[in-house]
């Protein structure tokens, strides 16, 4: 499915292009959302205002529509952006955070859901959520990302999007085909926004991978391998989180290998 | 009044527990202190969205309501928030950012104070503030925090809630017991944010400790304890933050020294 | 123009005056922004309800108004903040975050500039955009600082404000004299909110340097001589963001060397 040859070419061709990936997201999480961005060769923009958005999407390569902290303002503007760049020919990908804890959050996402979305990433408690099948307590999952597969392969069945759930393994799905990816490292479920920042950085592959299932796959892969880099040096989470950020900058200088499954 | 020992196992409880800690907060500092809590070992959720908030008040074990960056949206989100955590039984915390600078905001807080918060905490300008006696300029404090515990007290008294004055030297109140805390360091000052981590802290251990009074106790304990470890390696208010994060994940590795007043 | 002993001066004094300085800036920067202000030693505060606004704007020693993920309600509290600050005879600055390239914030943008801001910083895109010259993509820079010069110029004329172009050089003019500063390094561009941050410094450096052109010429110093030594210990743009905020703490430690022009 991916290597780590073709996931080399992806992060090469990504800072070649900078694409330019316009946010929606909470306070929590765009400024960690912007520096990851950065760190890695794109470009963010985070424009939320009614009368800007549709402008921002549109000129954007990429959507990326995260419901942390939603607010019936930011659920406007964000449905303005899907139709902008929709309307444009722009990929949008969602990021539906506490989906499935808090019911008027996942009656939004399913709207969202018909709008169709090139890439939904989530986890398990979250793409189970989508599916009105249980969820989670607050934004932190309940449940392990293998559980949430079959829901993930529906998911994308009725969607029409790349679907994945991250966890201690990560899975990717279209439907029919399904890619399991190994990097990453237990500490970075102890930084927050890190599930953001990979949906954020899905937006900029699927902006310049020609494929949607290896983009967000190659995008996985990027976020994993760089939180193992970081774990190595990283005194905790506080150190983690900036260790990541220079991780993916660094990503070119370092062994771009996509770890097997074990076993 | 709390010990070594008894802060040991309040950081052991808390761990075990990992309360879900709802914080209505300000961009500012919303990803620090959901840093905060986080490597200490407690669960964030920040909704604020009108037609979310009153939902996740009452799932969550406690709710923060800290008035920094106030606006008209979150104060009526907050309203709501301590009705329904009150309604399901949870303990609020109130964090009076700029109160007594920041007239409008002294009021709204003085309204909140009326509704049994389990706890409040501020500097010695935001204490005196809220009983209306003078107050800071923008959200530092002017006043040591000795000068203040006479009003926590009364505040305490008026409130029923358990009041910290936080400065050098934190004092904490039941409006008859009084403790005093010695841990801390003065680069935490120059860091911002320090303060609204702190009671969100107090939110957790609210949630998990059965006092009150020793639970804001051990708070602020926890807050001094892993600032001063923080200091040791920090070369600047930059690093203090992060070492900061990495120390409250490493709590259960260090020394719980409760600092004996000196002399 | 400004030499290492006037920078030297300007410092302590920011540092003996401590000055209260009100941003109103967006969800992605506020913390940086704020922990950029209090590292250097000013007091940041970041009001932005429309019930309170005008009354920090007043008692602060300046504005700072930044355009980044602007909203209609930000806007309207930018407006009474800098009627409040105007006032009260505080001076103001203005960072016009994404103009040129997102075309209603451009005109709001243009609005605030006859307002008599007493400095405007921008890159040179958005430097052009104020002028309807082009503009830039996102909220990146398309164009060297030096293809901004003259319009730089011409907006000091119009507007009576100091305005200054950053890039790998940056340029201070009011309108008649121009300074180049050649501090800095190119990792701040990989870190969001560095020039968010340097307008915040100016708003600092406004309200305790006698002369205009000689607080914002300061203040892009500090910044530069603050991000090259952060730099020297920067493993990315992570640690980047980190370093700086120490650099800001430690200038009085650091020699102070204002960059002669190459060659």
């Amino acid at each position: 499915m991916i290597t780590s040859a073709s996931l080399a070419d992806a992060v090469a061709l990504l800072r070649q292009r900078r694409p330019l990936v316009h946010n929606l997201t909470s306070a929590v999480v765009a400024n960690f959302t912007a520096n990851a961005l950065l760190s890695l060769g794109a470009a963010p923009v985070m424009a939320e205002g009614a009368d800007e958005v549709a402008l921002v999407a549109a000129a954007a390569d990429a959507l990326v529509i995260n419901l942390g902290m939603l607010t019936p303002q930011r659920a406007s503007a964000m449905r303005t952006a899907v139709a902008a760049a929709s309307g444009a020919g722009r990929p949008w990908a969602l990021d539906p955070v506490g989906v499935g804890a808090i019911a008027p959050r996942t009656e939004f996402a399913r709207d969202l859901c018909r709008l169709r979305p090139a890439a939904i990433r989530g986890n398990a408690s979250e793409i189970l959520g989508l599916l009105g099948e249980g969820g989670g307590r607050g934004v932190d999952t309940t449940a392990r990302s293998d559980t949430a597969v079959a829901a993930a392969r529906q998911l994308a069945r009725e969607t029409g999007a790349v679907v994945a759930v991250t966890g201690a393994v990560d899975y990717v799905t279209d439907g029919a085909r399904l890619i399991s990816l190994h990097n990453g490292d237990p500490v970075m479920t102890r930084v927050t926004g890190m599930g953001c920042a990979a949906t954020a950085i899905i937006g900029a592959c699927l902006a310049t991978d020609p494929a949607p299932l290896a983009g967000v796959a190659h995008a996985l892969s990027i976020v994993g391998i760089a939180g193992e880099a970081a774990a190595q040096g990283a005194s905790g989470p506080g150190s983690m989180q900036i260790a990541f950020l220079d991780a993916l900058a660094a990503l070119d200088t370092t062994r771009l290998r996509v770890e097997p499954p074990p076993g």
